[in-house]
């Protein structure tokens, strides 16, 4: 765990053997030579995704497939000469799903970035991996549809990769997650076999559900090619709100509040006073510098149906002793509203040479103990924690601004994230929401299941890829 | 396939072989004496599920576990002795997934029937898989709260037989299936290991997604000892109708333009001419006997939504030429809209000697397509078949009535029910939308997916029971 907070500079990316001639020249002739890379500059660039800290290992080569039946030619040749690989969308992954610890190939889905179609009457799509997530958002809201989940990431990630980590976002509460969209997979395994899995129908009880297998399994069992998609009507009507609060402790118990008089909103996030004061800071929004809690909802559905949650949401929060609140009443409002939160990662990221943003995930109602939790914790290890998140469905991003180079600080750190893995458990949550396991949680997975579940996910791991070549050392 | 429509006393159930001494011993020291049968009209009564005609095997015994420990053991000892081991519910499955057809055990699950937890601050409940789905229904609903998957069969069927076969349901068009509603799982594999999956927090990925693997895998994989399900809040409103046509295509149409313009009801079922005879004759319902089709339709929601959604509905079915509608205005108006849907297999059952419903499910807009198919089907073979189902979804029932004394007519049904798949595959649609395959469509699933990817399911069930003594001879 203390892997993760070097930066790549303390440890540089190292190559542990070039690539022999002959994969390379049958590569050349699956993809292109236009398609290998092998320079040291892309080597450095594939080594690393957004995990910060963990030391890179340099991949053989980096293989950008065009279709799928390059995909399985590059698998076919991997199996046989035993290279291990990596499957990489845009390496905004933050628990390194797309690093390649063991070298080996990377292989980047980008170029299939096709959205193959749209289908309006059936209320879905079908799309390559590489379609970026914002731009399929504008593709099918043009249509008059609606795709829900809007990872952190969402201008540059890719929608394979979405589905390899089943990515969440702010909707959730309300939309759920990837993983509830997805109705049918083409891909490829370890050695070449492509498999279709689900279908276009919404209900489907044909064999066992591959689909959901490998949704979230963070490119270890199969090569996603294709992806069909699930979309629903886009919501009539949008309204944004800020409330404003003198204790965090009031700001959670509106989130209980609200869920418990059956008001959905689609997006309920928290800010605390140092991610508040961070934020104003740095992106001037107009953000109380004095507060010591913020609310951003979002409440979307049938124009008349948004009016009444609207007021429901603002008489919950003055009952439970918001000191101010903003309505947005116009679009440009609604954006400013909306910027504090998206900036927040940036502006906390530039308070220090080391960030780490957790992923701590409880029952909805645990929102209030687990934010106390939190405070308490960093008081104890003396770490400076600052918290965000999802609060509406429970999954917190507890973020520690740190020194990598003060060895005691980052002992600290380590001890305090270890009790907020814990602290989660306790109170029924889990390791990940959403941002994954991969490498940057793996060692924890104990804490999460017992032996004879971990032993499960093993032995299907075996079954689809025995000689563990397909992104190895991830999860299990 | 053939199979299919022999009825159970032509090929009478048969003992394989008893259940040697020792392992009953065991059996009794783990569950208790009443709780092991092996008198012969329990062990006839434990041969066959709702699948009618496939000749039933009776089991060496049928044991009655109380608790996770018990299964535990029960999958120990079988393991050990390599009997084979059926999970069942209530027996209500339509695929033959509850049949002993290598003899073994039965694995009753009935005893273990609490509800153990209804979360209302985190809309979420933790039953055991014997609890009757109708029986969830009402508990849920007493606190606010909803449970949409309502399968046929409901007021019998079990939520751990729910989850094994993802079971559906009217609802499925705006709410999903079971799978929508599964969060996490406590299960047993063949050999006793004891898993618990997925969880209590609405965001998770914390390893691959073994809940889902389990969801629909019919009872190969593992005995389901515990369910986490997610509920949402009970609509505030619900409207009923009732649309009558002269013409099934104009019925049909009217189901795409509905969904075209982004009306999503809770339910919206199709009847056709002959179904709506055989319920009026059976039920007196007051259904017209000349008209063509019959759409049932539920809109459920925001009060002022519903009122609007319902306009809608009754302005298309206008223009798309429906002769006359219903809107129920009191509650006992609406039941009897919805007991003309729910009486309509037994009443087609009374019509002859052998009944048959099929599975057939498309994408909705294919829906007309399909319902044109299916009157081809039935003309081209002399077959006589009538349809209902879920056209909102898709999920279509053509429902034959045969005599299974006649081989002739047999030999013709069993050449119409395959082209009834080939029709729907063709039509992007899938083998089963809600019945499941275990027996009954097995060996059709080389027409829904490659070789290559039926291989994968394969691997899975190798990896998770080796000796394939759980509910062998289903699905793969």
């Amino acid at each position: 765990m203390a892997a993760q907070y070097q930066s790549p500079t303390q440890s540089p990316p190292r190559l542990l053997e070039p690539l022999p001639e002959a994969p390379y020249r049958r590569l050349v002739e699956i993809v292109g030579r236009e398609n290998v890379y092998r320079e040291p500059d892309d080597l450095l660039l594939y080594s690393y995704d957004s995990l910060l800290g963990v030391p890179a290992v340099w991949p053989q080569a980096v293989v950008r497939p065009g279709c799928t039946e390059e995909v399985v030619e590059v698998l076919r040749l991997a199996q046989k000469e035993k290279l291990s690989v990596v499957p990489r969308g845009a390496g905004t992954g933050l628990a390194g799903g797309a690093m390649p610890i063991q070298g080996g190939l990377v292989l980047s889905l980008n170029r299939m970035k096709t959205i193959r179609e749209i289908d309006e009457d059936n209320m879905q799509a079908v799309v390559q991996p590489g379609v970026v997530t914002a731009e399929f958002h504008q593709a099918v809201e043009a249509r008059g549809l609606f795709y829900p989940p809007d990872p952190g990431s969402m201008t540059i990630s890719t929608l394979g990769g979405n589905v390899a980590t089943s990515a969440g976002g702010l909707r959730g509460l309300k939309y759920g997650v990837t993983r509830d969209y997805v109705m049918g997979l083409e891909a490829v395994l370890m050695g070449g076999k492509r498999i279709r899995t689900g279908g276009r129908t919404f209900k489907n009880v044909t064999g066992y559900d591959l689909t959901r297998l490998l949704v979230g399994s963070e490119g270890t069992l199969a090569v996603i090619t294709e992806i069909i998609l699930k979309l629903i009507p886009i919501p009539e009507a949008r309204r944004s709100l800020q409330l404003i609060y003198d204790d965090v402790d009031k700001a959670a118990r509106t989130v209980s509040e609200v869920l418990r008089q059956r008001v959905i909103p689609a997006t309920l996030e928290i800010m605390d006073r140092l991610t508040i004061q961070v934020v104003e800071d740095f992106a001037h929004v107009g953000l109380p510098r004095e507060a010591d809690a913020m609310l951003l909802v979002e409440v979307d559905g049938a124009e008349e149906t948004v009016e009444r949650q609207l007021v429901r949401v603002l008489e919950i929060a003055r009952q439970e002793g918001a000191v101010d609140y903003k309505v947005a009443r116009t679009e440009e409002e609604k954006i400013q509203i909306w910027n504090a939160r998206r900036n927040s990662y940036g502006a906390l990221a530039r308070l220090s040479s080391t960030i780490i943003t957790e992923d701590a995930t409880v029952p909805r109602s645990r929102v209030p103990d687990m934010m106390r939790a939190i405070g308490e914790i960093a008081r104890k290890y003396s770490v400076t924690m600052s918290t965000l998140g999802h609060a509406g469905d429970g999954n917190l991003h507890p973020t520690i601004n740190a020194d990598k180079n003060n060895p005691a600080e980052m002992a600290r750190v380590e001890k305090a994230i270890e009790e907020l893995f814990q602290t989660a458990l306790r109170l029924g949550g889990t390791l990940s929401g959403e941002h994954g396991i991969s490498l940057a949680k793996k060692r924890f997975m104990p804490l999460a299941f017992s032996e004879e579940t971990l032993s499960v996910m093993r032995a299907i791991k075996t079954a689809l890829d025995p000689d563990c070549l397909l992104n190895p050392g991830k999860i299990v």
